[in-house]
């Protein structure tokens, strides 16, 4: 069994699968394979106000938890969402999915992705 | 994509994989299988204060982030920590585990689990 808080965890500046680095968005690995998790990781986001992760598609799905703050989640079909605390949403494997932060404030998720097996 | 917000979904009270029914445990399963969700579960637990889920085990992991109250969680080999919110907690796959609330208001965490493949 292992436990921390978050603010142990090395904060770093988000970059998107394809390289892409994206300003203003911070990620924090909290569980993952250098501890032993095999399955899928769990991330926790910030972005920081006026801030976006652009529209980009990968074949890992996500779980999101909205925490804190107030994002538009949206996708490449005219779909949107907007989510706050005790949101959550789920993006399939493969959907084009981008994220704005329309607050004044962090908006602040966690981010679950799987570790798929080749 | 799917959003929602956790009050729209179901709470259930708690049944353990041998299935034990614990009292003052109750969970919203957010994302899972039913919506397409294929690689792990999403869960959102309540242990109301004074209640606890004994000590159990089985083949999957647990990502817990704690989201507001005050929990011990322990296992069999006399390791246990007080975890509150912002903290997350890993438990190995096979690892006995129990919950305890500590506090007087409800512990509420996020608990996800992977969907194994045969």
């Amino acid at each position: 069994m292992l436990k921390k808080n978050y603010k142990e965890v090395e904060e770093t500046e988000a970059v998107l699968a394809d390289g892409t680095k994206v300003d203003g968005i911070y990620i924090r690995w909290l569980i993952d394979e250098k501890i032993g998790a095999k399955n899928f990781a769990m991330r926790r986001i910030e972005v920081k106000p006026g801030q976006k992760v652009p529209l980009h598609n990968h074949p890992e799905d996500h779980e999101i938890y909205v925490l804190s703050g107030k994002g538009k989640f949206y996708n490449d079909k005219e779909e949107d969402e907007i989510a706050s605390e005790g949101d959550f949403v789920y993006i399939p494997p493969n959907e084009k999915h981008g994220i704005d932060n329309l607050g004044k404030d962090d908006l602040v998720f966690l981010c679950l992705i799987p570790y798929l097996r080749k």
